[in-house]
């Protein structure tokens, strides 16, 4: 279900030719109204791939009908021609939905600097036309995937309105926004401006704070469409909730499906001055390789983790901090504590807990291991 | 020879216990005059280890007659008992040779957050003071071997003066000095501050522009000591130079020698606004994970070099970057040009360079591939 599961949005997807294993990798989510309201964030990244270069314009508006994502290919640095090929699939869509090509969003993923295969992607979307149904959720995020093992979808239910959502990405996970995909759907009453409004209050703290191997992406697009089909409008702050919860669930998928990790790591940065500046701590802990090697082979070296804290601008005594590994206090006042032997590093899930002492804020920021297998996967994904 | 070939400096190394394996791991080198100026660069870390804090209070009045450095532990968090070790280090130090102690810089590399055995520091100490000879540089350098697969030592010839340095560090190598200590000696005449000028101008352009993995230590110390015993002044400019050819020796020993790697990559970027930005750019790219992984896989992935330039503040156009790997121009324009296939990444060496065609400055960082062995090496450093 997922992106089908609120009322007013049917979906399909396809295999369109672009991945030369035959698999799905082309999807297309259609909102059927009644409202058309929408809010969207893309990558930070100031080399931005071609659909996303189009989609900025698309969504000035705040009226998105329909969007439409390929796997196969990021359609990044492929020059004029590569534009070209955003503009007709969307123009096909448009073309068969019966709505102009400026409310079509284009999202791409795959490599970077190879042109896709123009008349794969309008064939392609012919299909995808001709197949969409409320059924075709599943479809839509099996089509999204690249390096993804598995396809990740949420559903988040309010008070006679729902939200659905599907997202790919497992690779380039860095701050604002992962390498990642991802449509989320409403059939709630609310207008552009108050979807924009949660949308970048929920992003904030879900994709935002993930940062699996400190790669920023070039396509990254977040999209919500409301389609007002509940015909109930819930208050933008119980929206908010309901979106962020979603939007951290997909997070904790995109975290567990990371390329070759073999942890996922909460770093969660106590007693800061600020928010802003937990996140800065907790970011430069989660960038650092040393770290996160140490992790992959089951050793708690809180050294790492100060010595990583040691680079940020923060404010904290460097002879006063308190680190935690899986809830066993290794350091306290920057000199050895309990018994590093104690941490038991084998499961999946770790924590690291840091304490400033310099305020009341907090933050966490979500990250992997650096692994034998990301190295692998990362040096032979093009050859 | 290296630290001893300058006139005025005896060194020696010894194996004083703090090493399992039972290889040398405490050095000492002496100037012996008739001046005694110096000049220090440490750490930028704020989360500085306790010889680091000794030392910073030695080196404020310009002299230095020692410089003792021992691997087999940072002395990094182990708290005052930890800072009391150094001190007793450099006492002992100061009796043998009969000076102050507040002239003996103190350095020290390994685990963090393991305390080193005092005594076997002290009878190390008395053992290298006994042993003190012009021909053991050599034995200095192994001693502060930790990681390193060889030891780093180089010498520079002036007019009727020299340099000779060597250096430790393998890992942890990343800006504002990588995990290193460094020692350097010149029997040239130059007061402090001349001094101090010229080691600042060497190792912004050498130690500062090395990035292996990102890592910044907590312990890294470069101190440049003067005896005077040539008689000869140089001019500042002149020394200058020679000291920079010194460091750039010895930061490309250090890349060479970095753990696990593959290859060292040289990212040159042309045509910056200033050099700050062609450092950033430059900078950015030797920070990228997938990047690095790439070319341990010999994949000539420009996109994730461009993906990376993204990420920058620099000026440039992000539809008007050229890439070459190898010197292949395999993207122009920000578009593919000339055939990837052609770029041979089997060698060690590997170059990129990136013009970002809006100015006229430029700087070179280096970095190196990300391995399997970086991995191994640093998730099992510990156990």
């Amino acid at each position: 279900m997922s992106v089908t599961h609120p009322a007013g949005f049917v979906a399909a997807g396809v295999a369109a030719g672009l991945k030369s294993t035959g698999a799905k990798d082309l999807a297309l989510v259609v909102n059927q109204g009644p409202r058309f309201d929408s809010a969207t964030v893309f990558t930070a990244n100031r080399c931005k791939a071609n659909p996303v270069l189009w989609s900025q314009e698309v969504v000035k508006d705040g009226t998105v009908k329909a969007v439409v994502l390929n796997s196969g290919g990021a359609n990044c640095y492929t020059g004029p021609e590569g534009f070209q090929t955003t503009h007709a699939v969307a123009e096909q869509v448009a073309n068969g939905l019966g709505i102009g090509a400026i409310d079509v969003v284009v999202c791409s993923t795959g490599l970077i600097g190879l042109a896709n295969d123009r008349q794969h992607l309008l064939d392609g979307v012919d299909a995808c036309v001709a197949g969409l149904a409320v059924a075709g959720g599943a479809d839509a995020a099996a089509a999204i995937m690249t390096t993804d093992t598995v396809p990740k979808q949420v559903v988040v239910e309010g008070a006679g309105w729902s939200i659905g959502a599907m997202a790919k990405g497992a690779g380039m996970l860095a701050p604002q926004l992962a390498t990642m995909l991802v449509v989320i759907t409403t059939d709630a009453v609310l207008d552009a401006a108050d979807l924009d409004k949660a949308l970048r209050a929920a992003t904030r703290v879900s994709f935002d704070r993930l940062d699996s191997d400190g790669c920023m992406s070039t396509n990254d697009t977040v999209t919500l469409m409301a389609s007002g089909a509940s015909g109930i409008t819930p208050s933008v702050e119980d929206f908010t909730h309901a979106l962020t919860q979603a939007c951290a669930d997909l997070a904790m998928q995109l975290l567990k499906d990371a390329e070759g990790a073999d942890h996922e790591i909460a770093i969660t940065v106590l007693n800061a001055v600020s928010e802003d500046e937990a996140v800065e701590v907790g970011r430069s802990v989660a960038r650092s390789n040393l770290f996160k090697a140490a992790v992959f082979g089951n050793d708690p070296n809180w050294g790492r983790v100060l010595a990583s804290v040691g680079t940020t601008t923060a404010a904290f005594d460097p002879a006063d901090l308190d680190v935690a590994m899986n809830g066993v206090w290794v350091c306290r006042s920057s000199t050895p504590a309990e018994d590093p032997a104690n941490v038991d590093l084998t499961g999946r899930e770790v924590t690291v807990t840091i304490d400033l002492k310099a305020g009341a804020e907090r933050a966490t920021v979500w990250t992997n291991d650096l692994t034998h297998a990301y190295v692998h996967e990362n040096s032979a994904y093009s050859s």
